[in-house]
C-alpha cells in the first residue's frame, strides 16, 4: 500500500477541502463571482498579515514576489544591507546583484540567528542603507531571524524599510506586520498557507510606498503599483492563477476559523514536540540557539549523510522530509511542521526516523523519540 | 439549476480528468516520483511545440513569459520591431519600453493583421532591429498574424530574431516552431493547453540561445539559462507549481492522444462554424480578413453595447464569453473556441447569442445561427 507522508519546507500538505474546491470547473477572472472571491481574499490575506494594507497577489513562487521587493523599493545603485545566513538570504544578495543593487552582507554563520546589534551599528554606521533584507524563518537552517528586533531599529530610520521573505514564516510564526512595522513582508502559498506552490504575496507599508514613488528599477510582470491598483477593483493586473486562489479562499477560511493565536500555538507545539524528540533521540539541533517554530533542522550523527537519512524515510516508509542544501548538504536533515500539520504527523515523522536511523547503523531505542514527543504533546 | 459554459479566451474549461489529478494530495518537487512526471512532460511539450529543443516552464501567467522573452534575449539600447495591433502587441511594447528597448513600432489596424511586406520593408532598411516581436493570435482582436511568413523574413537575418507570444495560439493553431524556425514561442497554461492559469512557457532556438550570451538586461526570476539547467535536470529552477503541472501531465496526454492534426483541425473546424453563424445572424465579423482558429471577435450591431451582450449571456444564459479591451470596448463581443471545447460548446455559445439579442432588442431568427454553424459542423 502506497500511504504517504509530506513534511517539507514546502510544499506542503493541502487540507481535502481546498484540493476539492481547487478541481472545480474554472470560472472566468474578470467576471463578478471572481471578483467576490477576490474580495473575500483580501480581508483574509489582511486578517493573516496582520495588517490594514492591501496583500499583493502575484502568479507566481516566493521568488518572484522577492524580486518584486527588491525592483519595486530601490534604485539602481542603492545600498543594501542584507542578512547573509543561508540559502535564501544568499538570494537576497543574488537578486540585488542582478538589478544593480549594491549589498552590504552581514554574514551570519548557517545555523545561527542574526545579531540586531550588529545590524543597528552597521545602519548608523552608514546612512545610505536603503534597505535591510532578512527573512524570519531562513528555510535552510531552520532558524528563526530576530524581526521584531530588527523591526524596532529600522523604524526608526526614515530613509531605510524593512523587508521580511516570510515565505515559510507566514502562518507559522506571529508576524504582525503593521505593529511591528514590517515594510514589505513576502510568503508564498505553497508553506503555512496551506496550499499548492503557485502563488505569492507582498504587503506594502506606507513607508514602503513612499519607496516604491522613487524607485527606478525596471520591471514590468512584477510591479506592485499595477497591482495595488488592481487588487483595489478586486483584479490582479494578469490573468488570476483562478484554482489556486479558490484554494487560498478555503485556505484562508480555515485559518479565520482555527485563530492566529491558535495557529502560532500549535506551531510552537508541534515544534518543541519535535525538538524534544530529536534531543530524546541523542541526536542535535542544527540551529539550538534560534529554531523556527515552521522547521527544525538536525545535525546528522556521525557517520551518517543526512540525504540518506532522507531518502531512506522517503523510500522505505513513504515519509518525506528534506535534506540540506548548499553548504549544509549531508550534513542536515530538516523536518517541517508548518501548515497543514497536526500532532500525529510529528509522531509519524519521529517513528519513521527512528526506524530509518537505525536501518542506517545509528542506533536508537525504538519509540523513545515518539514517547518524548507525546510528553511535549500531552503537556 | 446553475450549469455555466465557459467559451472565454483564457481561462478555459479544465477536463475533469486534470481536475481530479490536480486534487491528488500535494508531493514533493525535487523528489523522483516527480522528476518522472516532469520527464513526461518535457516530452509533452517538446512534441507540443513541434521542437527538439527544450521547453522552459514558469510559475507565472504568459506575461511573465514574454517579460522574460526580452530581458533574456535583448540588451539595453537595442532596438525590437513589435506588431502592434491589439491589446497584447501593446504589451510587447510595453515590456520593451520598461526594460529600455527602443521598439519600432509596425502600427497595425486592430482587427486586422500585419503585412509581412511592411515587416520585411523594415527590417532590410534597418539592421540594427535585433528582434521581431508579433502574436501568433491577438487574443484582443481575433487576428490571426502571419507567423510563417514572417519567420520566412526573420530566419535568413543573421542579426535578427522572431519572438511569438502564442499564449493563445498554442495548441489551436500548427505553429511547427522548429519547421518554421520560431525563435522564442512562449505559451501559457490556461488557453488551448486546457489547464488553470499558473504556468507559463518558451521555447527557444540555436539562434536564440546565442542572442541570450550576449543579452545584459537584468532578470532573475525569469532566467532562461537558469531554467534550462534545471530542466535538463527535471527540475525547474524555484519551487514547481506542482498541482498545475500534474494537470500538465495530463492535458499533454490528452493532447498526444487526439493528435496534433487533429486538434488544429477541430479548431478549424468549431472557427468556421462559429464565423458561419455569426455571419448567418447578420453580424459581422471583427477580423473578417484573417480571423485565427482560437477565438471569433464579433462586432456588436448598430445600438447594443458588446459589453451588455456579454453580461446577458453570463447573467441570464450562464455563458461567459468576453467583451472587447481598450479601444474595442463595447464594440465587439468574443466567442473563444480554444482548449478543451467541442462542437455542443459551439451551438450552446451561439444559442445562447440569439437569445441574448433578441433579449437585447436586435432581432434574430431563433435557431437561425445554430442551424448554420450545425451545417458546417455535419459538413
Amino acid at each position: 500500500m502506497e500511504k504517504r507522508y509530506l513534511l517539507a519546507p514546502g510544499p506542503t500538505p493541502v487540507s481535502p477541502r481546498a484540493l476539492l474546491n481547487m478541481a472545480e470547473p474554472i470560472i472566468h477572472h474578470r467576471g463578478p463571482e471572481f471578483s467576490n472571491i477576490l474580495s473575500e481574499i483580501r480581508e483574509g490575506l489582511k486578517y493573516l498579515f496582520q495588517t490594514k494594507n492591501e496583500v499583493l497577489i502575484f502568479s507566481s513562487t516566493g521568488t518572484g514576489a522577492m524580486e518584486g521587493a527588491v525592483t519595486n523599493m530601490l534604485s539602481k545603485g542603492d545600498k543594501a544591507l542584507v542578512v547573509n545566513g543561508g540559502k535564501f538570504g544568499e538570494r537576497w544578495g543574488d537578486i540585488c546583484k542582478a538589478y544593480g543593487v549594491e549589498t552590504v552582507l552581514i554574514d551570519v554563520t548557517w545555523g545561527e540567528a542574526a545579531d540586531p546589534n550588529i545590524i543597528k551599528k552597521t545602519l548608523d554606521s552608514d546612512s545610505s542603507i536603503k534597505a535591510v533584507l532578512t527573512q524570519a524563518c531562513e528555510t535552510s537552517t531552520g532558524v528563526g531571524h530576530p524581526i521584531k528586533e530588527i523591526a524596532d531599529i529600522v523604524k526608526d530610520k526614515e530613509n531605510t524599510i524593512l523587508i521580511v521573505d516570510a515565505i515559510s514564516a507566514m502562518g507559522a510564526i506571529d508576524l504582525p506586520v503593521d505593529k511591528w512595522k514590517l515594510d514589505v513582508v513576502v510568503a508564498g502559498s505553497q508553506k503555512a498557507m496551506m496550499l499548492p506552490p503557485g502563488i505569492a504575496f507582498a504587503s506594502v507599508s506606507d513607508k514602503a510606498w513612499r519607496f516604491a514613488e522613487d524607485s527606478n528599477l525596471p520591471k514590468y510582470y512584477f510591479n506592485f503599483k499595477k497591482e495595488l491598483n488592481s487588487i483595489n477593483k478586486n483584479q490582479t493586473a494578469y490573468t488570476s492563477a483562478v484554482s489556486l486562489l479558490i484554494g487560498l479562499a478555503e485556505s484562508l477560511k480555515q485559518i479565520k476559523s482555527e485563530g492566529l493565536e491558535n495557529i502560532y500555538k500549535r506551531h510552537e507545539r508541534l515544534a518543541k514536540a519535535t525538538r524534544a524528540a530529536i534531543k530524546g533521540l541523542g541526536l542535535q539541533l542544527y540551529a539550538p540557539k534560534s529554531p523556527s517554530n515552521a522547521i527544525t533542522a538536525i545535525l546528522a550523527p556521525n557517520g551518517i549523510n543526512g540525504s540518506d537519512v532522507v531518502k531512506v524515510m522517503r523510500e522505505k516508509y513513504k515519509v518525506t522530509i528534506a535534506g540540506g542544501q548548499s553548504q549544509a548538504k549531508g550534513k542536515i536533515f530538516r523536518i517541517a511542521h508548518m501548515g497543514y500539520i497536526d500532532q500525529f504527523d510529528i509522531i509519524t515523522a519521529i517513528s519513521a526516523l527512528e526506524m530509518t536511523l537505525n536501518e542506517l547503523g545509528y542506533h536508537v531505542e525504538l519509540g523513545k523519540g515518539a514517547k518524548t514527543a507525546l510528553e511535549v504533546l500531552n503537556g
